[in-house]
């Protein structure tokens, strides 16, 4: 399992709705995935099924840890309680790769969904904290887990919007966000700006309940087709 | 200066770019209003140049109490820094009224915009904390300041996200949502949210900077004209 560390891609809570969405997208556009799960039997059922949706596509699975260390990117799709002790079990992991935060700390109360306070500033900061020679990219916040994986579902009027502080990185990220959408991907700005766009999904969720709707994001005033870092 | 209060409308900060932009759009869209300053000639000047701009539709110029006080609504435009003490020095004339907020509680370093933290979680909830009596809604904070005041610029492809905690007040200001856009206004949901309406702010200026343009806000997977606060 290392020949294609490099380009192998793992999705860490890849049993998640965001993460098989993400797993399944990703693989569907020709990427190989190893989807993790605490549990490796649920991994690996989960990458069955994708697999056979995706027409026979690259997905195994894996325990997260398996799934992390057979990966030379590593996507975190995990819900934020816990995130701060998962990164730390997978720390040696992810050292020195790209690691890709979407995950959104979010609570919901009678009033419903809202930004959690998050120490580090943000959930993609705080994995950056917690693994320094990790280059952590934010992306992959806004999308809906069931478009993801609804095959007839066209995302690519959504922007991904990606955040980071390594130009390289994120525009390995941008291009893989514009195979997950068949649109365009944003270069947002720094890391910390993970700040604004991890919680404005409680918003998307606030409207989605309102209109009874799958929202997503898009920018205006951009030109259609924008896929790199620009200069 | 009472017999249109209850429509009148008050832009405090209504000589800085995005209180001017939106005290144009609202006049040539109908409104009477007041733009207020700390110097009530520039006031009355800024007054002048939009209402011959707007084809002399009615706009006035007042120093921001004098504008408060006349006006049912008022907007505060205002930058981040004074923003608790200016509340408080007005709360009388807020008292009882509509409240809209567009301020952007941000900062900049040598990386770029990034939103400050506020005790009272938004600028918005800190205004309805120092007015208790006022309805604050959180609005128009993604509206770019020299686009709403080129005549000539179509604002009818972004989305004014409101938020708010009074549905009459929040279907109010969605209604003077469409008048300065020509476009949609979504209910976003409770006035919390501009914990993350705000600072999004920081992510667009990001943007500008990055693609050179001047960008704005649009959700997918909404109907193009949604204008009411649904059920």
């Amino acid at each position: 399992m290392t020949d294609n560390l490099s380009t192998r891609i793992a999705v860490v809570g890849g049993t998640g709705p965001q993460g098989r969405g993400l797993g399944y997208r990703l693989a569907r556009a020709g990427h190989e995935v190893v989807l993790g799960s605490r549990d490796a039997q649920r991994a690996i059922t989960a990458a069955e099924e994708l697999s056979a949706q995706a027409g026979g596509a690259r997905i195994t699975g894996a325990t997260n840890l398996a799934a992390a260390e057979s990966a030379g990117i590593v996507l975190l799709a995990v819900p934020y309680d816990g995130h701060a002790q998962l990164v730390t079990s997978l720390a040696q992991a992810l050292a020195g790769k790209l690691v890709i935060s979407c995950v959104n700390p979010l609570s919901f109360d009678r009033f419903g969904p809202y930004g959690r306070t998050v120490s580090a500033g943000s959930a993609a900061e705080e994995a950056a904290e917690i693994v320094p020679s990790a280059t952590v990219v934010g992306a992959f916040h806004h999308l809906a887990a069931p478009l993801l994986l609804d095959p007839e579902a066209d995302l690519s009027h959504e922007d991904v919007l990606v955040c980071g502080d390594a130009t390289a990185a994120k525009e390995r990220v941008m291009a893989l966000a514009a195979d997950v959408t068949g649109g365009r991907a944003l270069d947002a700005g720094r890391l910390r700006l993970a700040r604004q766009l991890e919680p404005l999904t409680a918003v998307l969720i606030s409207v989605n309940k309102r209109y009874r709707t799958r929202s997503g994001v898009a920018l205006t005033g951009l030109a259609p087709a924008v896929g790199k870092v620009p200069a």
